[in-house]
């Protein structure tokens, strides 16, 4: 069995490892690599996912599973090698259920369609790519088929991202969201707008990452396993447990989205460089879902980051970074302008009264198109309907509308927006258990003292890697169901 | 036939990928890679080369070839598919008669002599290596027995780098060098030592970056195709004919230093993006050998780069970029100071004059090593000896004498250092047949006119790729053989 064991673990490195090389090449993509290098590029990365698919789908890992499966079951369920096999299983059956001749279409649909999307946006052409969408659509169907017996077209979907997660349980769950959050948003709306100029000055690049990364050091992420380059749209990725890298991006006039896209991409770092180093390059190795992942880029971004007591350790050190321009702006200035709230179009800008709005808008298209309810030619107007329906306003163009984001057009439809919700929800829940346990973290994070809440989530979240569900992680962690309530709580405290 | 023919380009196009991919992860590894993700880098990239290394002696592959040598025998020698076929089976037939045990263990065996040397090196410590570089001997020899049939037991591994030349022949030629270079050496020694104190003030890093960038720009460096970066030792590397990159490095008290560094390499790069774009993914899409990679960066880098003509047209520029440190030196002052001749202990800091009295000490000894007639114990004390007797100094410690350079400690003895001279004395032969055929190059190079040069340089030999071998590329561009005269006749006319 130890033999298996261990051949299990050198077939799984492999196809870890075919996806931390991929990453490289996609990383080096997206921050160093010359414009001439664009078409090699793209096929030296197809040829890495489809040997990584060809190992992941080897019928021969599917017999080892299955020669292991009694010594799995023998074990306890939160036993690191009954994880291993039993989160390997998992992706076995799902990629194994995909036709080989399907992945290569999505692929290479996907590709297409997000050539198209990159000349579209800037054009405000919905019908340069209306037909793609259908295909992705008809395409996100039929992967959905490959798994019958779903209650909703969705589930399979929603199910890849964020396991054991149903369209119909999420739709309630935002329902009632939406609910509670629509009349808060109009009592804030009806208190004075705080002035965020401040935010909007001259802000050099150097001064702001310099300052960018001293903060998120000492939140906890290891530049010594990481570091932060500059790109088009911030992302994390992971080369291996000891290399996990985050990018940002600077304007020069708004100090706020560089500074927090830093802190938001350090979470999701921190949870992955978090992780037991036992399970570097298994398929444990990995944040557990969508929405857990997201969970801890907001817990730190906006919990942490937007809260009075972060400023009231890092906002001398910010003025001392930026005299000129915030030396006669105190501190209750600065805490309102962080958190102004104010309905807008584009989601990734969005504040934190608005951004779930925007995020429910998106994940009910996407059911309605899976549907059938919903005509993707019909997809512009619907959007705007929601847009002013939901947050009262609406673009003017459909590149800071239906265009503005990636998800539709370089992926499949359906399951790709819910877990933003998702993650704001479980960020509250999961810092208010954290609260529990130590009831002093908010006068630590006053005190720049960051470690017993890193300690806290390590410890509870980022060591477990994927052995968990979310809802596993929740009932285990929060002692209960995953709820809206701590969410709404944190808001109401906050911003009513 | 044509789909055999596209059958095995699409096998060596995986082959090549496989070693892009890899060098992406390997410049990674030396430009931006935060420490924590070395132990995972070592493991992926040993991945990509073992699947590389799969693919390129897999039997299917030998089939394909077998079909297809008919076809190549139908056409002309140089037309591009016979071309294709001739280097593929060379080098299917080279990979195939090494066995995989064999590759493991020498693989294996220099990342762990590497390791050992990096830490040995700073130590001054050859007695923690001599282990190392004895086994690596014995593995150099057994791998060298894979190809029974040799003269001498050198010439595999000299093959290996430079196709077609063989031990008795390089040491033929570099023992007539030898005998023109040392009595030249020691006339010019003779002279008064040029001052080059003007090299040696403070050049901020930044003006430094700029101005050589804008050199090689302007000699033909393609920056939409390829990039500079920042690494301890300056290399080029390859990740598609649209992606060539160069490294260097910047001391702020050597002008010098980066300067032609940046030259050598983009000389290098130039080679490679000049092939013909038709070979991409092929191995075709590689310089033919060491020793013509050599002679390209060598002759960017010495016969244009330290020429008179050359520092009529940037010196006004280097002025003004540094006209606090070279406002008041003049030209002739500091073309002397970069042309200095000085015996020195380090290879990579030796001036033209004496540099390949360095290569042929190293040359000679390797070929001593793999006959039996030095033993490893005894290399230290050969090497002061051959120092002292060829260039008349001596290294104090062993950092600087024989282990300066890596070449031993992290591949095999044998064929890794021959490429240095055969490349400079290539360098002057290419370069002399470049001016018979466009006679008003130095006139134009110190009129800053470079394209002549390159388009002379890309139309004879950048193009090719591997089309041919070191020997053919010789007798086809400069009418005969290998010889050293012409370099000779360059030495002697610029130095003596």
């Amino acid at each position: 069995m130890e033999k298996k064991l261990a051949e299990l673990k050198a077939r799984l490195a492999e196809v870890e490892d075919l996806g931390h090389a991929s990453a490289v090449l996609s990383w080096d993509q997206a921050t160093y690599m010359p414009p001439g290098g664009a078409p090699a590029r793209g096929r030296q990365m197809a040829l890495l996912s489809r040997l990584a698919h060809e190992r992941a789908t080897d019928a021969a890992l599917g017999h080892l599973l299955d020669d292991l499966q009694p010594y799995a079951e023998s074990l306890p369920y939160d036993s690191d090698d009954a994880a291993l096999i039993r989160v390997a299983r998992r992706n076995y059956e799902r990629d194994t259920r995909i036709p080989n001749a399907l992945v290569g279409e999505l692929n290479e649909h996907s590709a297409r369609s997000y050539q198209a999307w990159t000349a579209a946006r800037p054009a405000n052409d919905f019908a340069a790519v209306r037909g793609n969408l259908e295909k992705t659509l008809d395409l996100s169907r039929r992967l959905a088929d490959c798994f019958p017996g779903y209650s909703h077209i969705a589930d399979p979907l929603i199910d890849y991202a964020d396991e054991g997660m149903k369209a119909e349980t999420v739709r309630a769950l935002f329902a009632d969201l939406r609910a509670q959050m629509v009349p808060l948003l109009r009592q804030v709306l009806d208190q004075p707008t705080p002035d965020d100029s401040c935010l909007h000055q001259n802000f050099p690049e150097d001064a702001q990452r310099a300052f960018g990364e001293r903060v998120v050091a000492q939140l906890g992420y290891d530049f010594s396993r990481g570091r932060q380059d500059k790109t088009h749209h911030p992302f994390m990725t992971k080369f291996s447990l000891g290399d996990v890298r985050i990018t940002t991006r600077f304007r020069p006039d708004d100090l706020s989205d560089g500074l927090f896209s830093t802190i938001h991409e350090s979470g999701h770092a921190m949870y992955e460089q978090g992780i037991d180093p036992a399970y570097e390059a298994t398929p444990l190795a990995h944040g557990t879902s969508a929405g857990v992942h997201e969970s801890q880029s907001r817990l730190w971004e906006n919990v942490v980051g937007r809260s009075r007591g972060f400023w009231q350790h890092f906002y001398p050190e910010l003025q001392a970074a930026f005299p000129t321009q915030l030396g006669g702006v105190d501190l209750e200035t600065f805490y309102r302008a962080v958190n102004k709230a104010m309905p807008s179009v584009i989601r990734t800008d969005a504040d934190q009264m608005t951004y779930d709005l925007h995020v429910m808008i998106r994940f009910d298209l996407e059911l309605a198109m899976l549907e059938g309810a919903l005509e993707v030619a019909d997809l512009p107007e619907a959007w705007k309907m929601r847009y002013l329906s939901d947050i009262g306003v609406c673009a003017d163009e459909e590149c800071d509308g239906v265009l503005q984001d990636v998800h539709w057009f370089a992926g499949v439809i359906g399951g790709s927006f819910q877990g933003y919700t998702l993650g704001n929800i479980m960020s509250a829940q999961f810092y208010s258990a954290a609260l529990r346990a130590v009831p002093a973290i908010p006068a630590q994070i006053a005190a720049g003292e960051f470690g017993p809440l890193h300690g806290w989530l390590r410890e509870n979240i980022y060591r477990h890697g994927s052995k968990f569900t979310a809802n596993e992680l929740i009932a285990h962690v929060c002692g209960g169901p995953l709820s809206i309530d701590p969410y709404v709580a944190y808001l109401r405290d906050k911003f009513a």
